[in-house]
C-alpha cells in the first residue's frame, strides 16, 4: 500500500459522495482547493467542498486534506512513544450534511490515515474514522438501517469490529454538560492497524464506500415530508447541541481551532442557523421528548 | 469587608440592571433561584434571570451564583501556590445581552470574588472582572462612550488601572482562529487584590455600577434604528463568532462545560439565533467590511 493509494480513494470518494448528494439536492458544490502558505510549520493541501443553501441541503460540507509536518504531536503518540518527534502526513475526508427538512437527520462521517517514519525509516500507518446520525426526530427503522449497513461494512474484518466500534461512537459523541447522546451514534475508531496496513486500508475503504448506502435511503425517505414551524424550531435547537458539541468536545475541531488549521475548513461541520433558548424541555410524549427517551440514549439498534 | 457585603451587592448589582434592562425593552425577566444537588462535591446556589424574546432584547441573560467547594483547584492557584488545596468560595455576576437591532452591540459584562481560606485560617480573597463590547455596525462615538466610562469607573483607583485592563480584555477578547477581536474591547482583570480586601471590592462596585451607565446610552440611541435583511443575515453571522470565542476560548464557558457547572446558566452567554456560511467576506468599502477594519481591532478608543 502507498499513501497516493490512499489519497487517490479519498479524493475519489469525497467526488463520488458529493456527486450523489448534488442529484438529491439538485444543487451544486462549490469546489475550492486550497494550499498551506509556504513557510508554515504543517504544509498540506485540500479540497474543500461545499454546498449551501440547497433544496435539501442548507450546508453540506465535505473536506479532503493532505498535510505533512516535520514532527508527530505528542497527541498522536499516546501509543506509540516510539514514533515521538517523527515525521508524519495525515489525510482524510470530513462530512457534515444539514439537511433542511426536520425528519431528515443530520449527518457525519470521516475516513483519514496518519503515516510517520519510524526512527529505522520503515513507514508506520495507523487508520480512523466512522459515522454518525443525529435525527431531530426519531425513526426507528432509519436508525437500524444505519447501523445495519454500518455493520455489513465491517462483517468482513472481523465480528468484533461493528460491536467495539459502534461501544465507541457512542463513548465519543456523547455530551457530557448535557448528559445526552449526539444522537443515534453509528460506528467511530482510531489508531486503527490491526490488520495490517493493506488489511486495515480495506476496512477503511469498507466504511467509506458504505456512507453512501448508510444515509441516502433515508434522506430519499424523509426530504418530502410535510413540517410546520414547530419542528423547524425544533430543529433550529436541535442543531445548537450540534455546535456544542463539536467546539467543546470534539478533539479534531477543538484543537484544530486552537492550534492554527484552515478555520473555514474545520468549521465546515457547524450548521448554517443554529437556535439557543432557556430551559427548553419538551412536552412529555410529545415527538420531541420521544427524541430525548428513545433515540438519544444508547440502544443496541441491529 | 465580609463575603456577605459583597454577595449582597452581587445580588443587589444583578437586580438594578435588569431592571433598566426590562424597563427599556418593555418585557420581564423569567427569575430561576436554583441549587445544586446536596451531595455533589460543589455545593451552591444562583440566580438565573433571562429575558428572551422581548422587544429589544432577543436574548438577555444575567445570572448569579455562588459556589463552595472543599478544595481550591489548580487552575485557580497559579499564582498563590499557598492556597492550593484550600477550602474556598466564589461569586460572581455575569452577563450578555443580545439585542434585536443589529445596529445595538452585543454586550457581557462579569464581576466576581474568589476567597479561600489560608492554612493559617485567615480569610485571602481576589477579584475579577469587566465588561466588552460587541458591535455588529460600527459607531466610533459608542466605542469612545463605553470606554470612556470604563476607564472614569476605574480613575478612583489609580491611572495605571484602565490603560492595564484594557490590554488584558483585548488580549483575553481575542479569536485567535479568526486572528480577529471579539469586538472592540473594554475592560478586563483578574486575580485582583493589590488594593487591599476593602479597596478591591470598592474598584468591583465601581466597575459594576459602570455598566449601566456604559451600555444604555448606546442601546437608547440604536434600538430605533431602521434595518433591512441585509444587516439582519450580518448580526446573525457574526453571532457565529460569539458562540466560537465563547465554546473554544472562553476559560469560563468551557471549563464550566467540561467540569460539571450548569449548564443552563452557563449557557446564558448564548445567542438566540446564530448563522455560519462559507467564506463570508465582505465587500471593500462596505459598512460591514469596515466593522472588519476599523472595530475589530485593537485601538486606543480614549
Amino acid at each position: 500500500m502507498q499513501t497516493t493509494q490512499v489519497s487517490d480513494y479519498l479524493v475519489g470518494l469525497q467526488s463520488r459522495i458529493n456527486s450523489a448528494i448534488a442529484a438529491v439536492d439538485g444543487g451544486t458544490f462549490l469546489v475550492d482547493p486550497w494550499q498551506k502558505p509556504s513557510g508554515e510549520p504543517l504544509q498540506g493541501s485540500g479540497i474543500t467542498q461545499i454546498l449551501e443553501d440547497g433544496a435539501v441541503f442548507e450546508r453540506a460540507g465535505c473536506g479532503f486534506s493532505h498535510v505533512a509536518g516535520p514532527r508527530l504531536p505528542p497527541s498522536a503518540t499516546q501509543h506509540r512513544p516510539e514514533l515521538s518527534g517523527a515525521p508524519f502526513e495525515a489525510m482524510g475526508v470530513s462530512l457534515v450534511f444539514h439537511p433542511r427538512n426536520p425528519y431528515v437527520p443530520t449527518v457525519h462521517m470521516n475516513v483519514r490515515m496518519l503515516a510517520a517514519k519510524a526512527p529505522d525509516g520503515s513507514e508506520v500507518c495507523w487508520f480512523g474514522g466512522g459515522m454518525d446520525l443525529t435525527p431531530f426526530y426519531g425513526f426507528e427503522e432509519d436508525a437500524v438501517h444505519f447501523h445495519q449497513t454500518c455493520k455489513d461494512s465491517l462483517i468482513p474484518f472481523g465480528d468484533d469490529k461493528y460491536p467495539r466500534f459502534k461501544t465507541w461512537c457512542d463513548e465519543y459523541f456523547f455530551l457530557k454538560h448535557r448528559n445526552e447522546q449526539r444522537g443515534v451514534g453509528g460506528i467511530f475508531f482510531d489508531d486503527f492497524s490491526e490488520l495490517g496496513q493493506d488489511g486495515s486500508f480495506s476496512m477503511l475503504q469498507s466504511v467509506g464506500d458504505a456512507f453512501l448506502k448508510a444515509y441516502l435511503p433515508i434522506v430519499e425517505r424523509r426530504k418530502d415530508m410535510a413540517f410546520t414551524q414547530r419542528e423547524r424550531d425544533f430543529q433550529l435547537y436541535r442543531r445548537g447541541r450540534y455546535v456544542e458539541f463539536n467546539l467543546v468536545w470534539d478533539r479534531g475541531t477543538h484543537f484544530g481551532l486552537q492550534s492554527g488549521g484552515r478555520t473555514e475548513s474545520i468549521l465546515l461541520s457547524m450548521p448554517p442557523h443554529a437556535c439557543w433558548s432557556y430551559q427548553n424541555r419538551p412536552e412529555p410524549g410529545s415527538a420531541e421528548d420521544n427524541l430525548y427517551t428513545q433515540f438519544l440514549v444508547r440502544r443496541n439498534w441491529v
